[in-house]
């Protein structure tokens, strides 16, 4: 096997063998491969492609390049969601104390923000003290005690992607399903979970624009998962305009914590219900046979709605705040999170309804006040974001307020101004309910 | 301009501007473009193609790289020849003195062997003493003195094609014809010619396998040249069976000097003068009209022969060695070149005529002898080689030696042995001469 060989062959669109996909990753992560072979090797992948058998023996490689966190003395199968990135997905802060409170173990390892849309750790490090980078007994201790850890991946886990991650990252070879796939999975597979549920967006405001490269994506990473002996569930859900009500670190903490005390947007409460009782249903072993599905899915939902309204999901998020050094009194006192010092109105410039927000320049926006980052090395604003007064379907009077802006610098407001007002469209009728989830692809 | 955007540009398909690839060049040149986006985007080239346009572009900003050497003093215009190379093609040590004989100025600088191509450079320092690294100005010296002079590309020419040929060898990305192009041209355009002949070889020995892909180079060649404003002719050449009789750097070194004599093998000679002709009728200026073309062809082809009888061209050479250090007395005694201690004849398997002496295999051989090197690092044993006893249409009968080879290390011998025999064919009747110019494409 050689470096020169293997690029050669992915050159010429041949299927990588196993052998030769490890010599590439344990060289990767040894550093016996130099980077410029390596991204001749990305690129040769982003244009070639890669099958099913060769994604799911690259995440593999990947798994093995780090530590492989082993949970297999919980009671239940360890679970974990994963959403391929929206504008205003805050999810994760919702599902991951939902799903504990109801008994499940949930080792959710998070990214941060990149380009337009969010990242769980820069959401979490909004709350004043809170601590993402534990050591994995950390983490492990977390989990026994409260069910639940929130934290970043670790140097022990899946290296060989950290390195693959940067390169693609400034060689524009991002956007390759299986390359997105083996970078996703190998950090779930190695993070310790045996059930995960993706949420695979799509939309102006999601990585896939489409439905069918959605779909494609979902049944990669879902293959892939399963290759690995996961059980796996993937729903596509909408993302043409943000979820919820509020996008930018703060805000959506604030939303958040709204939704766990029972107050939330109806969109985001009712997509997290879905996400935790589908993370309940995979993480329980003996589920019921196909025929009891919907029953038992309705069963799954009413518990996960139970924990909202009896008070023990919020009180889950209190203890994994307390647990990782933040500040739980967050929780009943917003204004201790980072407060922007300006505030601003985007107005309806007619009357009408309003027809589109939509997702991906409102996520852009926010990123241009602070709340995201361009380059990996940029800083977060935490307080920095929007609130959306007026919802897909309000009716406005020219002049009402439609966006609420918080932001810290004047001269980026000014940039971001007319992409927010371009993400706005209002209309003469309130355009029809849409569903947020396209479809499910499910284990069972 | 942004490194990402221009490697994004070409993953799409999309042409590059002139101003994406200066900005490319550049920063490859003063290292700002890190190895690992220049070889992204090299695997995008090669997967992706350029357009002529482009590829004139990127000669230009490879020849910018660096020094363009001024030679517009001179009288004729400087003309060189390159061939793509081949086995057994040592036309570039016949050619230089035999143009400059006639008058032409011949600035050429010259490569290496890699893979089983031989390379002039390590022809030349077969020679004992030959020095083929000159300055720039002992290069303007010796033209000004003799009309010729052989050299390597200096540090000075196409720095940018230096870093971009080391990555194209790592990467698999070598075999792109724009890349190619380029590479050839932008290194002869630097080396101050107005007039370029090409000898692009087509066959198992060659590069180029078949007619239409040396034919798509040619064209390529030919079209970037003219853009640099350079005379340009092309001849597509057979490259199936090895050219001359003499294969190895001081074997053919001896049949150049024989060839210059007047008892070289008929085809080497013949091409040998074809090749000169067509120098001599790019680089005299007011040439014929088109309608005396074939008169005018053969009265320059006269004057070749010319030379050749003369021993006029012979004496160039000795000057060429003289004044680059070399040890003119080789001409008269080829004893004083490298000898290998051990000789073998590869022989006969059967009765009859030669019908096949395949130069890939030949070429393959030598090189795994020593004659050339797999790597650009490899040592050259300039004493290795094979002479073909018995030709193709010669008959022989079985046992009869078929190609006789001298090699210094038994082992390599041995694993060089089976792929001689492989590369003869015999069969029961001799076959039909084949013409070795398949093409010519031409300015005039």
């Amino acid at each position: 096997v050689d470096a020169v060989e293997i690029i050669r062959a992915k050159r010429d669109a041949a299927p990588l063998t196993p052998e030769q996909i490890d010599y590439f990753i344990a060289g990767v992560t040894s550093g016996a491969i130099p980077d410029y072979q390596t991204t001749a090797l990305l690129m040769a992948i982003r244009l070639r492609g890669m099958d099913a058998r060769e994604t799911a023996a690259l995440t593999d490689a990947m798994v093995r390049s780090g530590v492989r966190v082993d949970l297999s003395s919980f009671r239940s199968i360890p679970v974990d969601k994963h959403s391929t990135g929206g504008v205003g997905d805050k999810t994760s802060l919702i599902l991951a104390p939902l799903a504990a409170a109801c008994g499940a173990i949930v080792p959710m390892m998070s990214g941060r923000a990149l380009g337009h849309t969010g990242g769980t750790l820069d959401k979490l490090e909004a709350i004043p003290g809170f601590r993402t980078r534990l050591t994995l007994d950390e983490f492990r201790a977390s989990l026994e005690t409260i069910g639940c850890a929130l934290i970043g991946q670790t140097d022990e886990v899946a290296p060989a992607d950290r390195t693959l991650y940067a390169l693609r990252d400034v060689t524009a070879t991002i956007d390759s399903i299986p390359l997105i796939s083996a970078s996703i999975m190998s950090k779930k597979i190695a993070e310790g979970i045996g059930a995960l549920v993706l949420d695979v967006k799509c939309g102006s405001g999601a990585f896939m624009k489409d439905e069918p490269s959605a779909r494609r994506l979902a049944e990669s990473l879902v293959g892939i998962g399963r290759h690995a002996g996961l059980r796996m569930h993937a729903c596509i859900t909408r993302m043409d305009a943000p979820l919820g009500r509020m996008v930018g670190n703060s805000h959506e903490v604030v939303e958040s914590i709204e939704t766990l005390k029972g107050s939330g947007p109806r969109d985001l409460e009712d997509l997290s219900v879905l996400l935790a009782a589908r993370m309940l249903e995979l993480s329980e072993a003996g589920a019921p046979a196909r025929a009891d599905q919907s029953a038992s899915r309705a069963a799954y939902e009413a518990r996960v709605r139970d924990a909202l309204r009896s008070g023990s999901a919020l009180e889950k998020l209190r203890q994994i705040i307390e647990r990782q050094g933040g500040d739980p009194r967050v929780v009943d006192d917003y204004a201790l999170l980072p407060q922007a010092p300006h505030r601003a109105e985007i107005r309806a410039a007619r009357a009408g309804y309003v027809t589109r927000l939509d997702a991906g320049s409102i996520g852009e926006a926010t990123m241009a006040l602070g709340a995201g980052r361009a380059t990996a090395d940029d800083p977060i604003d935490p307080a920095v974001g929007c609130r959306i007064v007026a919802g897909i379907g309000d009716r406005v009077r020219e002049g009402d307020p439609v966006l609420e802006v918080s932001y810290s610098d004047a001269a980026r407001f000014e940039r971001a101004r007319g992409v927010y007002e371009a993400a706005i469209a209002i209309g003469d009728a309130a355009p029809p309910p849409v569903s947020l989830v396209i479809e499910e692809i499910g284990d069972r």
